[in-house]
């Protein structure tokens, strides 16, 4: 069975999308940080990793974005999963027991509407969503829930007192999933690359061009500071086609006369919607 | 006295950034939500607001962008601001006494390789880095210290142990100002945009091309998906000068042509790096 590295505990939100994308026929590795999970899949100790690259309400995760320029794998996938919050507790626990909720930061404030008008509970933060999962378990605290991913109350074995708890439920997190072997899309896909341009007049335009040129769809484009020094950009940007196709080549190409640095990230197959 | 409207306790870094923004003129009121920030601003109970709006480690904040939206208010200054991150405790406390460390789960992670070399000594997330300051004056907490702003020792009188004990030095924050009334500035300055783009080919290339042939330089460009659809996408853009510039306005008609939606944010004199 393959093994695919993923960041955070068992029952994370990034392991159910893993389970989603391989059907369950793969084993899930947790890792402590995201570069572990580079690490993993670069030392060969994990066939894939998964990872989150961007999220509709908080933006782009460049951290990831960083260690995809900083090691050698290949994006070979993507999967976009929905973001639901569930609050769950101990089996044979009520919802009138709760008087303290567990939970990261982020998620707490995502379901802050669901929490500010529940008088008499306290909302206590923790390292991450799962964890707080496994923290209830653990403790086997009864007036205590969490708030977690559905993954999370299944591999812990918590019931889920109430669905779906969040405030905006337009929170996706689109996941990709980087390997050490480069994989070729057969039919249609779309391709990431990171570039930087050339201090001249006009150069994003010029960049852009190579495209519009050739008639090849952007679909995401994101300039980010520079590690070198605050405000110097670099681009993020994923576009339609793979790059066995004639015109993805020119442009990239093209794109090279450009640009002080250019890095293909891989092509794939653009991702399914789990809702 | 002005009084300018920011989120988060007293102590927080946007309270720094408008200490620094005004030269300590200004009266800082503190507010829960950044949404908070806005309706004070909006209602004329604050002269201005401070908000957030990129990070050069984690990116855009996203969750103020859709505000820029939502609100009829102006961006009129902006001011970049290094973030430290400084351990601290009550005063008379030795660095061998502590036990327990408290502040905001991604100032943690961000000062994780000093916390982990230190051991005996356990991390405590909170909801935020100025709260954990405030918690350790309130309790007198002799074997406890917060990680949080220079500006929260200050404000809540503790003693810094260490400085700097972030991990990666890149550390800035841009803060935009808000304000009911548009400002314009007198020299050179920049703007910020938002649109979204007719679903037709090239669309972006056309966008761009409207500050292109007019030798517009762009400073940030950042595709978004839009709330209405998961991927479907708007475009945040800072481009050089100003609307009071015959080059700049004859641009943005031009580009309200190709747009199926175009709001004007402000603009503001490029703003000052607090090191």
């Amino acid at each position: 069975m393959k093994k695919v590295s993923f960041q955070g505990e068992k029952g994370a939100y990034s392991e159910a999308a893993a389970v989603h994308y391989w059907h369950e026929k793969v084993l899930p590795v947790p890792q402590k940080t995201f570069k572990d999970v580079f690490i993993s899949v670069h030392e060969a100790s994990c066939d894939f990793g998964i990872i989150p690259i961007e999220n509709s309400l908080t933006g782009s995760i460049h951290q990831n974005i960083d260690l995809l320029l900083e090691f050698e794998l290949s994006v070979v996938g993507e999967i976009i999963l929905r973001i639901h919050h569930h609050l769950m507790a101990l089996k044979g626990v009520r919802l009138s027991q709760i008087r303290r909720v567990f939970s990261h930061p982020q998620a707490l404030q995502q379901c802050s509407n669901f929490l500010e008008n529940w008088s008499g509970v306290e909302a206590v933060p923790m390292y991450d969503t799962a964890g707080s999962a496994a923290y209830v378990l653990e403790h086997g605290l009864k007036d205590c829930a969490a708030i977690a991913s559905l993954q999370a109350s299944q591999d812990f074995g918590l019931n889920v007192l109430k669905k779906g708890v969040e405030n905006n439920q337009q929170n996706y997190t689109r996941f990709l999933i980087i390997s050490k072997t480069p994989d070729m899309p057969e039919k249609s896909g779309k391709t990431s690359i990171v570039f930087s341009t050339k201090d001249i007049p006009g150069a994003l335009f010029k960049a852009i061009s190579v495209f519009a040129l050739r008639d090849i769809n952007l679909l995401k484009i994101e300039s980010r500071p520079l590690r070198s020094g605050p405000w110097k950009y670099w681009f993020y940007l994923d576009f339609e086609g793979r790059m066995n196709q004639e015109p993805c080549l020119n442009a990239i190409q093209h794109l090279g006369e450009i640009t002080s640095f250019l890095k293909v990230l891989g092509s794939y197959p653009a991702g399914k919607i789990i809702d």
